[in-house]
């Protein structure tokens, strides 16, 4: 596809939110056309799906159920956003994706793996980012400021701390696809870092 | 499992809820505990993702996250219903499971059934009812009397021709656990059909 997919990982309170905005104006300002997006919830069905698993009224949602709902986020996101949008040639930026997908449920949840991955590979078509960016922070800060916990930050520091390693793990075993960046460092400086990998990869 | 797992299947208007109730009676007045349940939505997830895939406001909703919700569906009412009631030995009732998914999402939507089925097994933790039984009536008489048509009886006429004849075909390659009955038959003769066949299955 004539496109550009971007997408950023990293725990809560990591940053994603504030170098997405950035890079997406720098992408606008060089003229590219931008697309802001997140996972999950930016659908109409998947908002739904969000407030379904990340509410804590919800209450004992079986991890299997939770994976299928996540995967149905992505599939309705791919089909009906990101797809449309990399075939038109756009700069699609996203927070989060099939990886926060894998990371959350097996090896926070503890299930399978393979078994997640082949889930949400059917959910997206198997549509992989040209670039992940992975902001790396301690979990104590990425959960340390936050009291309103919901469901999925609530599930304790061992749950996050896997989540951690596993978004490490992803991007060692694909260093192309990957650039992993502590989100601990200057704003700037990491916005600098993204900037100078993304126009490598720009049409 | 001590229990006994026994599913109705059909398309609308065949009588299945009829029967359904018609069948818990006598197994209760035969001392046997019932429980009686139906797909998707009998869990407080079920009813939200029931409207969501029903609801004609939902509009296009992409086959895949379809088929991926009543999975979700379908993980969280055998967690959360069928299998809690099966280990304690009751009769579970159950007005559609899986074999509904893949007819509706396989042959109705055109998607790979070999797909939906593996969706449907991983959801389910590949439970298999003790009996299924298929009440098949004409796609006319099936919607002829509705007016008030939800996302999948409006999909066509079409598409549910395909639902019936799935039934039909996966009745025949495992007829031990099947058993199809004419669903414009007499109500009363469709009940006593299935009384015999399900006396012969209790403990």
């Amino acid at each position: 596809m004539p496109g550009l997919f971007v997408v950023l990982e990293g725990g809560d309170g990591a940053g994603k939110s504030t170098q997405l905005t950035r890079l997406a104006a720098w992408l606008r300002e060089a003229g590219h056309e931008v697309v802001v997006t997140y996972e999950p919830g930016d659908t109409r069905l998947g908002a739904t799906i969000r407030t379904l698993v990340l509410d804590q009224s919800s209450g004992d949602i079986t991890p299997r159920a939770e994976a299928l709902l996540y995967a149905a986020d992505k599939a309705q996101h791919v089909y009906e956003v990101v797809r449309p949008a990399l075939e038109a040639g756009k700069v699609v930026v996203c927070d989060r994706y099939v990886d926060s997908m894998i990371a959350y449920q097996a090896a926070g949840r503890s299930q399978d793996a393979d078994e997640i991955r082949g889930l949400a590979d059917w959910a997206t078509g198997a549509l992989v980012p040209d670039l992940t960016v992975v902001l790396d922070v301690p979990v104590e800060r990425a959960l340390g400021e936050k009291t309103d916990l919901d469901r999925m930050e609530s599930a304790g520091a061992d749950f996050h701390a896997r989540v951690r390693s596993y978004f490490l793990d992803l991007a060692s075993q694909a260093p192309a696809r990957y650039l992993v960046l502590q989100g601990r460092e200057d704003r700037d400086a990491i916005e600098a870092a993204i900037r100078a990998r993304v126009e490598t990869l720009l049409p």
